[in-house]
């Protein structure tokens, strides 16, 4: 059962969904040529199929271990990652100042999920450093980006992000590790951090932390923390690695999945960092990184959907079983629904995934408050769906498997294993949703109703040629619309009660709006019948997403800590 | 985190909500009064927080290995099995001629409830052995019975059953282990088995098999299987274990979860038989057991259920973060509606089972074809909401720990694991929607309907008192009972296509009722307060599910292999 890159996809979503268009259509982006990306997504497609796919079961048959202090890697993820960095996969998005392609990033958005699709754990890497080289471009010195970039981009040193603590997770703000100046310019790093995804590895020349620290004096919170670059080993003067920082991996992580990316507990013991930013203004170099992270894992979750929903279709063409005119179970009705809402879900999750990043490229390239506006609203949506999509998908492939599923060596069970940490990591799911109820509906909604607007007008035109699929897009958009007034005109204590279920209703709209825009672009096609099915079936779902998201808050926290115990 | 046996819970079911009452009114059942029963449950609970709870994480650290031929099972497994035994919990509802207690299936089922949260690995044994001794009370001849029965029911020896092939899972017709006569009125056995649950262990006197297999010359499908008894050791004159028979564990899966639980491939090698049952009629032996099996499989799920809520709520009264009134995550919204919407979501669907138990028994003691075919049509709800409820509930115990929750040191992600395969064995969640729309509607809804004038009439009363909560009920009620109408006038492949939202919005209306119920019996009270959140926040999903339901096939076979393949 292959893996195979999913470019059709790509190129339906890309050209008739989400309006790739208008990217290349900036002056910033205006290499970017439907035939370019087409190359360029075939290379990185066949490079996925017959390096990276072939790497996926062994992550977890053979996973990371600690050595006498060092991370020894998955067999083969050494050889795969030289494939992803001498492909220039590591940061094709990057500034060409320092080697990268500065491609848009939706099709860094494709290549991500087709990595993903293929070997998740490994791709986690590169995942890493892209989020490090945007920082550092955005927020360090000339300095720091003449040493560190160019190894960044060609793949030759990895990065990492270090932001949680023991006491500190979700609450970032508790962190206490310690930046105290040496005098020289650089800054001595103390203290403990966690959930180091590749905190170390076998295969590149250096790894470069991303550390927040607190410098004396700092203010409690949020506000008192500073970005460091620490690497592992400090560069010399001609910027190779030299001598070793004083900081090492304590331990790894034993997780449910993922065993092919080492999970460290790291320890800084007065390690020598470059302060990044601002001091005390950590935070906004972190969001910077993170809000590209936070698209970054949603597509994670996307393709791990992929790769499931591939696994599980082979296996349903191939099972013989019943008496079905096909022989095999794809011919039985209820494997035929699971398979068609992997398909519907993943189609769904990857257009706002897709569409999010054209309104990233967009607001790169023009500066408009309105893409920016746009990208923020739609980056908690594409992290939580994405990653719920992943593992609602990983969890139907697993059942599509019946028995075979639950048994290690099909490989259904890893994709959900692995997958299931995406909904936790760069800020939980239920962060997303109050980001999403909270900061991104500070406008007053109009970000929210702006594209309402456009989901209804295009529902509108629709509707001649497809009235039972616009009807009940126009019709969920509405419903959609009259939930955002509720929350834009309650209290965050209300909003936070129902973030999560409203996400997912607006998760559920925007699908809709996208399968409706695949059926009218390509009618009589497998995509506009996938539409029907999402459009008749799922996107009913919202009805009762978005009546718990006018819930509001009451009722809930009088289900007192005691009312849980007893 | 000690685990606690949820007894207010089971009694708040029995006593108000699902009316236990009717069966200790009943002669078969005078004896079980709310004292005896409260005593049993008491006791049994005290054996699960005190010996099989502290057992949990070793089935998952230390599993069952096979080790020359012979299972091996987990440190401490032999001495918590030997306390069920002694306790006499491995078969309480079995016939008292045999050494059972004879009591209510109910009881039964909550003491299978809080074995399965205490540790889901080990419980899985006697639940097999249940199964077993039902169909042998049944099927099997007197000398077989006088054998068997009072060591099955002492726990002496453990008891299996072996269905599945490798060409023969969900479609057991598909079989073909052979059945020879000896000529002495036994029978030689040849053939492979898969997915035998507990097919071997290194702690009781012999391990029982009933296997499926074909005579000579029988029919083709499912007409033509016999049930088979095949003991490990063949009973000597005293029926004491006697010689091996020709059966051999070849090896065991390597699972996603449920470690602790030995997953046998079995071969049968001329081993020696004895039919129970009439010849050719091992199916209707086989549904004997597998009824009150998939009601056992159910109740895993809500064990596990109540199990991973536990967990994650003693985590999240520790766990400090943030700056809420309580200290700790208890304090966040999101936090109180995952914990809500797991008690909520537990307490429907053990009502659900309990209800299923109780109409089992009334069945049981007054032969009534009314209560049998509600036990009919509630036997594959049960199974489906209790699995997918264990499997959602473990999912949001996971995320409820954040990080640590994808950290196998905390056991939250290893109640997921374990869960998973309830989903799958003992029939898959696809095949009970199957049976629901199939079998269970052959009577033109005639039991459905009925129990919907119960649900509709309890509702029309609690108008008075508790409007807020009767009204939606009594609506979604109405939604269902439109859905049934339209279920039952069309065909099977319009049905099958849509069993599966069906069955889950049926679920979501029962719970509904069934928290309707606690309201009303108990105002102002923890059980008023989650019922307020049920209703008002779950029970809305059941309008996308339903109509989800109401599209029958239309469009779904549309979508072709190739079209799921483009």
């Amino acid at each position: 059962m292959p893996f195979r890159a999913p470019l059709d996809d790509y190129r339906l979503i890309l050209n008739d969904v989400v309006d790739f268009a208008q990217v290349t259509a900036t002056d910033r982006f205006a290499e970017a040529t439907p035939d370019m990306v087409d190359a360029i997504l075939g290379e990185a497609g066949k490079m996925c199929e017959e390096v990276l796919a072939p790497l996926q079961r062994n992550g977890d048959t053979d996973p990371a271990r600690l050595e006498n202090g060092v991370v020894r890697t998955s067999r083969g993820f050494a050889e795969g990652y030289r494939a992803i960095a001498e492909g220039g996969w590591v940061a094709i998005a990057a500034d060409p100042e320092h080697g990268g392609m500065g491609l848009p990033m939706a099709v860094t958005t494709c290549v991500n999920d087709m990595m993903s699709a293929a070997c998740l754990a490994l791709q986690l890497n590169p995942l890493m450093t892209q989020g490090q080289i945007e920082a550092l471009e955005h927020h360090a010195s000339d300095e720091l980006k003449a040493i560190y970039l160019p190894k960044l981009v060609s793949g030759e040193w990895c990065g990492t992000m270090n932001l949680t603590e023991p006491q500190a997770g979700s609450d970032v703000g508790a962190l206490t590790s310690k930046a105290e100046p040496n005098g020289d310019g650089t800054y001595a790093i103390t203290g403990q951090k966690i959930y180091i995804s590749w905190g170390d590895n076998d295969f590149s020349g250096n790894v470069c932390h991303l550390v927040l620290a607190r410098l004396p004096g700092a203010a409690p919170g949020t506000k008192g923390i500073s970005l460091f670059l620490v690497p592992k080993f400090i560069p010399d003067a001609q910027g190779n690695p030299g001598v070793a920082n004083s900081l090492k991996v304590v331990s790894l992580e034993h997780k449910m999945g993922l065993h092919g990316s080492a999970t460290c507990v790291m320890a800084y013991e007065g390690a020598t960092g470059w302060l990044v930013g601002e001091q005390h203004d950590g935070m906004r170099a972190m969001f910077t990184m993170m809000n590209n992270a936070r698209l970054g894992v949603g597509v994670q979750g996307i393709g791990v959907a992929e790769g499931a929903y591939q696994h599980a279709l082979a296996y349903a063409q191939d099972r013989k079983q019943g008496r079905s005119p096909e022989g095999t179970i794809i011919g039985h009705a209820d494997v035929r629904r699971m398979l068609a809402t992997m398909k519907a879900e993943t189609f769904a999750a990857r257009a706002i995934a897709l569409s999010l990043a054209v309104s990233i490229d967009m607001g790169n390239a023009t500066d408009d408050p309105e893409w920016k506006a746009r990208a923020a609203l739609l980056t908690p949506i594409a992290k939580a769906f994405g990653t719920d999509t992943g593992i609602d998908v990983a969890s139907l492939g697993v059942q599509v498997h019946g028995g075979m599923g639950y048994v290690e060596e099909t490989g259904a069970a890893q994709y959900l294993r692995d997958v299931r940490v995406t909904a936790i990591y760069e800020g939980t799911n239920g962060i997303q949703a109050m980001d999403l109820v909270g900061r991104k509906l500070m406008d007053g909604g109009e970000a929210a109703f702006r594209l309402l607007d456009e989901i209804e007008s295009f529902a509108e035109t629709a509707r001649a040629t497809h009235p039972a699929l616009a009807e009940p897009v126009w019709q969920a958009a509405e419903t959609l619309r009259e939930t955002v007034e509720a929350l834009v005109a309650s209290d965050m204590a209300d909003r936070f009660a129902v973030a999560v279920p409203f996400l997912r209703g607006f998760a559920r709209v925007l699908g809709a709006h996208f399968h409706l825009r695949a059926a009218v672009a390509r009618p009589d096609s497998a995509a506009s019948r996938l539409a029907a099915f999402y459009i008749t079936r799922l996107l009913p779902e919202h009805v009762g997403l978005l009546a718990h998201a006018r819930a509001g808050s009451d009722g809930l926290m009088e289900i007192t800590p005691d009312d849980l115990a007893a």
